[in-house]
């Protein structure tokens, strides 16, 4: 028996030899991914090998692996064996859904140069000959301990004396600017939040500031949705009444303090110690959540209140954090590029790219940025909430029983569903595949008309549909023409806006060194695919990189470092924005862009 | 008929020229103290000539008015008559109660240094080619305008957006250390409010910030009376529960936005317009006001959570001005001298005083400070409320009705009363006359004890009692034997910290060049009572200068001048803080003080 060990999920346990890593897996609940069901011809269990000894490579891994995977050590998990304890990374994207959340995405990579100064202080208790003032005596103690405090926060001042009291005059101080913002027990461990909130989905991370490393992470649904799925609707609504506009922002902050509560008690840490955060959202959301007016945002030409970065008052905002904490929000570039997008770029290091690089972060709303050299244009497309699973007929959200991955194999459709459950509807990335699968072979044309094949049928009303999955005594999951229609659209919108930027800066695809898809949605996505469909341009795999919550790994960069922020900012202001709506013959191209084929 | 102006009442009108300036100012309905109603006995109805011919002074006034007063036109309404148009100036002592509010205080003489920029601009519109964000519009504007803005206050964000449309992109913008404040109409006029919260009472000035003028001020009670008389009622209230520590901090911060509201009407300004604000109060008062906690101010050794200045956003309070405007609150000194003391010395110029001064502000808690030579120190009586009326028998505020003025002729009292109503009651000032009056005239001895007198009688519990005023069909007014040991007490806190500050700092009462008065109730009170019952040290009376709220005045310097607000820093971190109840010999030195007798 071997321990066999797999992160980040954090499992352990002891598994027999003979046994393969799929295997060992699923007995210790780690649910990877097993469309082929653990025969090696899917591809999709791929796992790295950390450290320890596992079965050598085989000939089918060879040929499923790029040559990059196999240099670090990447495997796929149902034909490989330990050979003793072994330590196993899983991917986010062999992870089904319901442990793959919107938080996975790069490890930091940079030293900790937080926004403010920890120092720790004993003071001498003030007497009647010496009747010194607390904040006095604290002052004075932490700039002889170095620090350059000259003003303080109202709150924190309100928790100083009793503090000072009960801990026999010793404290832990955090400093900003020259601002004391927090004063704690003197074994307070300083904490910072990171949080993408993304039009459906919240990421939230919390941070140890002294070593830079995600304590724990949470993701949720944005509340906000029950006011429009997307964020036009929401816009709307705000404007409509100053109560729609104080509940939108209130949702947030409720949503957020509750998440906040949840990690510290994950983490084993205090709330009050959470003395930084760093929030991203697109310029909408951004917006929303600073209760600013939005109504300029829904009309041409649609400008924001506010582009450059921002702290504010935690307080300000209803965030129950550290006394006086402040939150940064990054910069935005337009009414429709917002923070979340500078996050993104900061958080793959787009703008450090030597070549041609793309990077797209798909959702409801997809945003593409294009770094030709150095120079760097950004471009928004509304693709909409399809791969969400909205308005789509059997559409849902990726959970337990939703379709995933899709294959058709002599003419019959199988099913891959989260969790292995029985088939419930069809999530994003089935919705791909499903696609690309019917493209492939002859169920639809490269118009997305569906033709006449043994799985299709058509309906009362004369609409055709492809039956995905049968279900004796329920509705069977299809795909109709409206659906697919719908996909249509929201694959059309990221083509034209890849294109667009393409044309707009002189780059053609073989110029395009690599591809980066980042967000939740694109790490599960199938790229070849999305290829196939003509969503993505066709490159060889090698040159695409699903990074996970790109923006995410960004708002962790900023929290924990000031360079990163300066490096936000001034990527922010050297980005050029390009008005999708406004390029010449946009109809003429967007139809274009609505074939489906590579 | 002559054209008669009263200042700072703001009265005008047509009056014969044989009439006297009193009676005119009785026909204009200008309350001018007439105790000897109008013979030129009692030297109370002086007034400063500010332009216009008027009698030439008589032998009385030469015997009434002081070298200094005479010097600076000052003459007895009761004997001068007009000779032409003639603007008369009505100190506060000369005033009665119903017009005299505790605004009364030195006029400004610094130039203003406000703490904001201000800033006109007009901003190009954005258009779809140029889709520059609100915000960033405005900095470019603001900067090339000279200003140096970097940041923005939330609350001005959020209001901005609207108002450049609806003013066709015109504004006008505060802007504090780099931090835009305010944007508002190019046709704002920026105000500050001066604030100055006493135990009892607060005063509320309105003030335009680019010519340092008060526009307008009012005086109310403070309403945390409801919550104890005294500071140390309203800490132990605080101490009890977290909901009497915020109704503390409510009640004054209601009380103070319908001020602002009343204020900004009367000068008809917009409230969101005042962007600054300086508020004064005892060490107590700014401590509830901040709702910092109280507890450590109430035990032993009695120290403030904050000693240092502190500018706090004003929304942080609640109060409702500028959208990002700060408060100011002064530094404090002690436990029980406190940010208001610094305003009056700021108020009074007592740090720049060449030789001797002794400062006294009297409330219900006093506060002295003794400047000798440049060496200044302070300590902190508890006079208690007995100047208020509080804990006299037949003792009430300063208000219609109450005897503000007392003195025996031949034996018999004579009252004056506030507003010449029948008594109500007796008033501080009244107090301290009438035990003068009793003392000179052998109706007390020096102990306190009442002797023996056609006017003293004995109540049935046996205690004796002054008859003041007589009302048939009534309870006559009188002082009893305890109401005399409540003043005793009040006059000994006073004497005895005189004292300990003489003592400590070695100077003689001889040394003492200059007494100044400070405080609505030292500004009517009779020197020579005070110095006949032996409150005030028996010097010449030109020694002493009754300069009105003091406090009022320091408030509105540091509020129009940042070197103000540095001059009060440097000052209060230069005085030496005396704690009365460690001297030595305290007992015995009380009971020295309680003794009536120059």
């Amino acid at each position: 028996m071997n321990i066999i060990e797999f992160e980040p999920v954090g499992r352990r346990g002891k598994c027999p030899e003979n046994e393969s890593l799929l295997d060992s897996a699923r007995r210790l609940d780690v649910d990877i991914v097993r469309l082929c069901n653990g025969v090696g011809v899917c591809g999709r269990c791929k796992v790295q090998i950390i450290t320890g000894e596992v079965s050598p490579i085989s000939p089918r891994e060879k040929e499923v692996l790029t040559g990059k995977e196999a240099e670090r050590n990447y495997r796929l998990a149902c034909l490989t064996h330990p050979l003793g304890n072994v330590k196993v990374h899983v991917p986010p994207e062999s992870l089904t859904a319901p442990q793959r959340t919107q938080v996975e995405g790069l490890e930091l990579d940079v030293p900790p140069a937080p926004s403010f100064q920890s120092v720790s202080v004993e003071l001498a208790p003030p007497t009647i000959e010496k009747q010194l003032a607390d904040e006095t005596n604290l002052m004075d103690a932490l700039n002889r301990a170095g620090a350059c405090a000259r003003s303080f926060d109202l709150e924190a001042l309100r928790r100083m004396p009793p503090l000072l009291r009960a801990e026999n005059w010793r404290a832990r101080a955090a400093i900003r600017n020259g601002e004391v913002i927090a004063i704690e027990t003197a074994s307070t461990r300083w904490c910072g939040m990171a949080v993408d909130i993304g039009t459906t989905k919240i990421a939230v991370y919390l941070v140890d500031m002294e070593s830079g490393k995600t304590l724990a992470s949470r993701g949720l649904m944005n509340p906000q949705i029950s006011y429009g799925e997307d964020v036009v609707s929401r816009i709307s609504s705000a404007i409509r009444s100053v109560e729609n506009a104080d509940k939108l922002q209130a949702l947030l902050v409720e949503a957020l303090n509750e998440t906040i509560a949840l990690l510290c008690a994950d983490a084993g840490v205090d709330r009050r110690g959470v003395v930084d955060a760093v929030i991203v959202g697109n310029t909408a959301i951004h917006h929303l959540f600073l209760k600013l007016p939005v109504s300029q945002l829904g009309l041409a030409p649609y400008v924001p209140a506010l582009r450059s970065e921002i702290d504010v008052k935690a307080r300000d905002l209803g965030l129950e954090i550290a006394a006086g904490a402040y939150v940064h929000l990054l910069p935005n570039i337009a009414g429709y590029v917002g923070a979340d997008h500078v996050a993104m770029i900061l958080g793959t290091r787009l703008a450090d790219a030597a070549g041609v690089t793309l990077a797209i972060d798909i959702g409801t709303n997809t945003e593409i940025c294009l770094n030709k050299r150095g120079e760097m244009a950004s471009v928004s497309c509304a693709s909409g909430p399809a791969f969400e699973g909205a308005h789509i007929k059997h559409g849902m959200r990726a959970a337990p029983g939703a379709i995933e991955h899709v294959s058709i194999t002599g003419g019959r459709p199988a099913v891959q569903t989260i969790g292995g459950e029985p088939p419930a509807g069809i999530c994003g990335s089935g919705l791909l595949d499903a696609a690309a699968q019917m493209l492939l072979n002859g169920v639809m044309d490269s118009s997305g008309k569906i033709l006449p094949h043994p799985k299709v049928r058509v309906r009362e009303d004369g609409m055709k549909e492809f039956v995905l999955a049968e279900r004796p005594g329920k509705d069977d999951i299809t795909l109709s023409q409206k659906d697919i229609r719908e996909l249509q659209v929201a694959k059309a919108a990221i083509r034209l806006g890849i294109r667009a930027l393409m044309e707009e800066m002189g780059v053609v695809k073989q110029e395009i060194d690599e591809v980066i898809i980042a967000g939740a949605f694109g790490t599960f996505i199938d790229v070849e695919s999305a290829i196939v469909i003509g969503m993505l341009p066709s490159l060889e795999r090698e040159r695409f990189r699903q990074v996970g919550n790109a923006a995410g790994t960004g708002a962790r960069l900023a929290l924990v470092s000031l360079a990163e922020r300066l490096q936000a900012a001034a990527t922010a202001s050297r980005i050029r924005y390009i008005e999708l709506a406004a390029i010449s013959e946009f109809n003429q191209k967007f139809a274009e862009s609505s074939y489906f084929g590579a």
